[in-house]
């Protein structure tokens, strides 16, 4: 029923490829099918202006798209700005991963995470939040090592993966043909069995509560298993 | 325990006077206790090259907030260009607004909505979709009683509310204070009892689906309440 | 004669509501006509570094329009930067304010005047000087209660009126109609029987002194009217 | 009493030189004293779009600054945008040409007036409008010449002078050092006898009528000296 | 005596890896050493405005790079607008690449190569021209295979190459240690023994023609075998 | 077979005027044919921020043309930004005059080259930079005889020359009908017998080693002939 032939439950193929590039402190390649996001995080000991000798850290998102990421050509931001929608996502990568992040035992420093998209099938923003945090996690770690951090401010991975209803049915992580027929999807983020953001959206149809909560009970079982694989790259 | 002193499901005293404006084809004033933004809308017989030729209508939005429309002075957007929140609020109320339009009755014409936020107390989107939904509706009517329609394109009413938890505990229609020191809170979009759209997000924070499932009610009661001002202002 | 039957030297009916927001430290709601200017004064402790530690005050303005204050939606311009007449007519409110000003009696902070058209039917500029004036004063009135200046640096009020030449007739306080038909037209703005700025302005049709010092004599009137107005406002 | 040793009423050494560039239509460089602006005219025969098949020409202008044309650099405006007060000036001589044309006359279509400012010491609007006419003139001569045009649209030369009050005392033909001190001046712009615009501002001082009578006898008698020396330079 | 241990005749190890990504008509991962460059190339059928009908084709490049490509994290382009850099390095891209094509062979339709650096040592606007090369390569064989284009208008590669003086001495290659030191620096870009662009700069040091030669050789022995490896990757 | 006439090794004539505009610190108006350029040089004492402490000086440039400096007017930069290749060239005049620059015996100071074509016959970029070194070495004079600078900076001069490909001839300064057809066209920048930069650049054709060497023989001996002129303004 699914165009891939995927189960109502099935996820894509998942890998995390993590030290893709020389210069950032942590990165990673993460692949959900056919969605290719390259996450890098760099530390940068100045923080914010609204953040100094405040003691607290930040942690801060950016995404793009390469122009040929998609089926037919995008124009490239860098000549046209940043869309509406490249703002919204950006705001929920850093939001997101600020969730799980004790600004406190961070420090009064800045990490920077960029989210590249390499090839785009559906699913980039949640495959950004979860290649994110492995990016982000493997620059404390570099921090913790070198002793600039002492306790471990990520606790819990951050996670995401996007549902939605499909040809009537629930559907877990929708790739770019169901995302683009969907008349209801939606982005789910937890870490450790909580919630961090829920955006459920209608264009054209709308939806029950109940839908609602199967959506969420297939999310649930799609973060457990990109936490553990959140677990074994970042080991 | 609320700054207001309201109970937790209460919601702020709201009014909607239609017809503010002399020249909008559809127009209101919604108040939300302190929240007054003015709502218009536009006829527009042209859409978007998209949808030449298509049949179908398509209904956008644009907000905004004068610069003193918050405590302390904002800069004026004029001047510096839309910022990503002001991206992302007028892209969710013409998503938002879009999905309880019968696109085809509509015929193949635009309505531009403008939310303009004359004084601010928290709450703007959810005030500037309520009240939008009011201003699309008289522009409708006037289509229709021109001839122009012969179907309403817009059956049941659309209206937002947010919820949060501040202090521990879940509740309605955030105000300003609240806001600002809300750890989760959310917006909830509905239709004649169906969701059209869910946005919870927590900074800080994270939530259970407990407590999600008790936003979820406080919501769905609050919408009621809006439902009936709605059609009351339209009536 | 004139399309709205007024007599040559007369003008629009005009209001002034002052606090009209809950936020700024002076507002108020000018309407001439079926022209609504709201206006809004905030005081800001920090002036220009031009006049870092000068002893000197500031008063600037801000103009704008809602998109549809006008008959015909205009596109909004936060998404399209300020027009070159929408940057000429702040810059001339600021100028006119300023030519009333005592800036070493307002010490060193600037008081920022923000002019958003709410409805449009002609003579936005004039309204936006005469209501910024009185958004100014009410901002002045609360520093001197608050004792942070002790002698008034608004002795006298300043006031605009336009006037103009239509259908061969010289005219007081153009409406939309006159105004876009009017082969000359001008604004006069006036302290206490003084003169602050003059702007006489043909397309098409060329003037007579003649012509002009019966403009002035229509302007003098008006603004000795609108005097009075203001004064009354900020009693 | 002046800076420059001059009469009240005496003009800055005015000259027009015509025929300066190879490329354009018309072109004159105008040199009032120290201020000197190279104008250029060029013939388009596309008119805007609100003007498609209306049978009417259009005169525009455009002016500009090179960055060290002025006493310490300015920034360059293709690196920062145009300021608000070139938009202001550009529309100033748009205006001011097009009141001394016939746009039946001159027929469907654009002549466009580039006034680029080579060297500044005041005054660089007002020679702006009056080398503008020039070049403005020089094209049209050479549309008759080719008889794309039959009937001369420009009777009578438009040109520009300022007054203002210095050190008490009104004066004609403001230069840098008395533009940067004088309490009020303003711009005139004249044809034929007829007035086209007049500009007087205050910034810290205001005028009475009386003065004001006497800045435009110094005005009308500087712009017949104009008129003079710009009917020679098209002869 | 190269930080790399290089002779100064060695080029870095070049691997061009094909079909890289699932959408563009052409594609490859080019690698010379650190710099990584991925390069996409995308057919359509609409030609910019100014070839309309006239049966040419166009070939026409864009350029970026990842704000983590580089040692230190750069600003995001899309938020800042593309540097001159960056608009100077794709019109080479550009120009070089339309110096390799026949443009009537072609047809009436554009190639528009992307070139997007993910890792940054040096070299990076020689490694997309040689990568470049391939990714339209490849979509003009997929044109041909599909009947589209007959003749091949493309019959020998272009390739690129940087020298420089280092140290004192002719190296060919340079990686970003070299090329921040080197006193002179120059990129060679040929076809099939022929010079296409010759781009030679100092920055605080000359150079005589003699060494222009030597750099020359190295450029022509480099080209030489990037040939090779562009031929062997669209076997 | 040259349009112009001239013999394939003859340059324009060439005249450089100095001390044309009133308030720069140095100037010139070079003429190369009908190729007209404004170069100013401006001293400002404050250095680029990554030159603070240092010791060093810096030279820099910026670039422009009227809008009517051509055949067929051009869009004012001011209106839409700077070109890529305005900032192309730009950057190449700056880095060709720090070039021949030690930039310790500047001083830690800035001078800013503003380089204006009031007229453009092809080889902009060559005059701008032949004609802002003597702008520059005027300037250079100034500070010296002020005793800010002791030893000249400044020892030989720098200067640029087109060169190219026309109907299958090498020939020396390439007006616009040349450069419009020519399908190889360099700029060679050298300063006392040395290069500073080589930009050959081919579209549509490609040319050999040998062609090269020839148009090099052609610069030489023409940029003997500027550097004479050169040194003849600045005595």
């Amino acid at each position: 029923m699914r165009p891939s032939g995927r189960e109502t439950h099935q996820m894509r193929d998942v890998s995390i490829e993590t030290g893709v590039t020389r210069h950032a402190e942590g990165s990673c390649m993460i692949r959900m099918g056919d969605t290719h996001v390259l996450c890098t995080a760099t530390v940068d000991e100045r923080v914010p202006s609204f953040l100094k000798n405040s003691g607290l850290g930040w942690v801060t998102a950016e995404y793009g798209m390469l122009p040929r990421a998609t089926h037919t050509r995008m124009r490239r931001e860098a000549k046209n700005g940043q869309s509406g929608r490249t703002q919204e996502i950006q705001r929920l990568i850093g939001r997101s991963l600020r969730a799980g992040v004790d600004r406190v035992a961070l420090g009064e420093r800045q990490i920077q995470i960029d989210c590249d998209v390499i090839q785009a099938d559906g699913g980039t923003r949640c495959a950004s939040i979860t290649g994110g945090w492995v990016a982000l996690k493997l620059a404390v770690n570099k921090l913790m090592k070198a002793g600039l951090i002492t306790a471990d401010p990520l606790v819990d991975p951050v996670a995401a993966i996007s549902c939605g209803i499909y040809a009537g049915q629930e559907v877990l992580d929708l790739d770019y043909p169901e995302d683009s027929e969907a008349g209801v999807d939606g982005n789910f983020i937890m870490t450790a069995g909580k919630l961090v953001e829920v955006q459920m959206s209608a264009e054209g149809a709308t939806f029950t509560r109940g839908q609602m909560d199967k959506l969420l009970d297939l999310a649930e079982a799609g973060i457990t298993d990109l936490h553990r694989i959140q677990m074994e790259a970042v080991a």
